[in-house]
């Protein structure tokens, strides 16, 4: 059966870092990939060229596909549009809540060839590994009523933060069944000393529990959990939360690694339909120039490879690609240590292509 | 003119951590400070009394004081009540609510000699000096509606993000008075991309900004900052942000010191009187072993002399009275290196009143 990847590049780094992906996704169809390859329009480029950051064709397209490879999105030219619903990162949030991606991995993983790019001392995160299991499509983001308007003579802004008991049972699953499939140990975060939306979370994390009797579940609050990140990040495995919560942990989690231009995502539907994306944004400040990272890109085709095309031999080999071009020192410009000379983004794309 | 001082010592450690900053404030008494200082209930201590974390008695004392001092609330035995209102962290909430402390002040300061108590790098974390000012009032701490209820078959928990142009705009006055006093610059933090109550947050920020032409504002979207906090910290000054962002953020850049036992805050109203705590919990797990670091709350006595009773004199002294017994070598056990014999509580808050 073959399959349909759409590729949006988006703004900024998006369209260099999805070339160099692109070309490996390409060397996975001569390995035996089943698959058409299309490219699309999102962001500030569906922006420029269509008037809406996501393009009714560009959605179309998405919805008929069984995977998105995604670059990234926004820039300074598109900050100052004040209506969120024209601004780049709209046709992300489009995308997510129209394919129904409720479930967002990002894993937190230390390359131990580049450890030293840490902030944080080695004996703490060597070895660092943790997979945050965010929830996409509901909470703060979606929630209504929102808006601003006028009351009392003044101006409100507000915001709903919002869960139904099945979005969060359905977010539980994947977490328990990830926890399941690594070192057994979910930890869930929430406010429920102070937000009713997270007791519900809470209450429904611990009735699914005893269907996961092989996994250990937890629960901490979200300003513990942002401490705990710093001071001991490796007494986590898997975390479930939120989608601001997952946003705001995954961020700081990633960073922890010091390399963010390392770590992909994926962002899942019931059917496993998917969009790939790198954790990092769009770089405009060096856009265009041929030095970003395109890893994290790269990694997101295997994460696509794995969750999305069933395809997890072609993924493995795509991530032992990468792990062999940082062995060799290839490094660009935002992993390189002082003293080595950065390659550029091809270079690093054909580097793992040629070790592929 | 002679001042009232109520001190809430709260659970686990609270008592004895504020009982060992009790004597430093006699030692102000003496040393020429004009103020009563009687002792009150709150928290699970309210709740085990009066059967309600903030007891009516204790907020009328409270409100006629001019500054509280609180130790600690909450612990394990009242974990299991569901009901929010009836939780120890109620206490706390109730009575920033009431005496409308909307302005919390809480430093992430690196003391040199705990220099090494970091998880980071000593490179990125010598002389961190951070403030945060957390709005402390609103937001969706106290957004209504809120609840849990039934619809369509199943359970939704609900909370409402809402801040109005006033609340934000006198938060903002606190954070731009604040960075013309220190280093001349205020992040402000927000969710603009996706929140329309921080869209207006930012709005406003931005209105102010011409009054402070001494202080050099930028904005950050919440993901981003935690980041940054990660990456390289020492790039803040000031942070102005929202009650929960505020809530994630300065508990990670709390833990950035290592030292969380150090830390006080001051929680101020517009007529500057304030709560002053220590930024860390309870810790049931230690309490009543006198091991607790007494120091963040000796901090926070200092706090409560500068911001709340303009005795600016008296908060030097007792900020010089630690600085000295860190040079001394005196750590308690969460602050002691292998090696470094811990001293308990008590004999830490005698180091500091002989040093005083
Ligand atoms: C660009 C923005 C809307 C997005 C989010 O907040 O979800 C980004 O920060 C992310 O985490 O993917
Ligand atoms: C105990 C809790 C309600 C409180 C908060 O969330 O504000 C605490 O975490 C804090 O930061 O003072």
């Amino acid at each position: 059966m073959s399959r349909k990847i759409l590729v949006l590049p988006g703004d900024g780094i998006g369209p260099e870092i999805t070339r160099e992906a692109v070309k490996i996704l390409n060397a996975c169809r001569e390995a035996g990939l089943e698959a058409s390859v299309e490219e699309g329009l999102v962001g500030g480029a569906g922006i420029d060229a269509h008037g809406v950051p996501l393009p009714d064709e560009t959605l179309a397209r998405a919805k008929a596909a069984d995977a998105v490879l995604l670059g990234a999105v926004g820039g300074p030219q598109w900050d100052k549009i004040e209506d969120l619903a024209k601004r780049p990162e709209k046709g992300l949030l489009g995308l997510r809540k129209n394919l129904n991606l409720f479930g967002n991995l990002r894993p937190a993983l230390l390359y131990p060839q580049l450890a030293s790019a840490s902030s944080l001392k080695p004996e703490i995160v060597a070895g660092l590994d943790i997979m945050i299991v965010r929830e996409l499509t509901g909470g703060i983001y979606f929630g209504q009523p929102r808006g601003i308007e006028e009351r009392d003579g003044e101006k409100v802004g507000f915001n709903t933060y919002i869960y139904a008991e099945h979005e969060i049972e359905r977010i539980g699953r994947v977490a328990f069944e990830m926890a399941r499939a690594r070192g057994g140990k979910l930890c869930s975060v929430d406010k429920a000393n102070v937000l009713e939306a997270t007791i519900l979370w809470r209450e429904v994390m611990e009735r699914l529990a005893p269907e996961y009797p092989d996994v250990e579940l937890s629960h901490m609050y979200v300003d513990n959990a942002a401490m705990q990140l710093v001071r001991a990040p490796k007494q986590f495995d898997v975390i479930v939360t939120g989608n601001m919560f997952g946003d705001i942990l995954s961020d700081a989690a990633a960073m922890l690694t010091g390399s963010i231009g390392m770590l992909p995502s994926a962002s899942l539907n019931e059917q496993r339909q998917g969009m790939h994306e790198p954790c990092h944004g769009s770089a405009p400040d060096i856009a265009g120039q041929g030095v970003a990272n395109p890893l994290a890109t790269i990694l997101s085709v295997a994460m696509m490879l794995r969750y999305s095309l069933e395809a997890p031999q072609l993924a493995e080999r795509i991530e032992r690609a990468v792990g062999s071009v940082l062995d060799q020192g290839l490094r660009t410009a935002d992993i390189a240590f002082e003293g080595t000379a950065p390659v550029s983004t091809q270079a690093m794309g054909d580097a793992v292509l040629a070790a592929f």
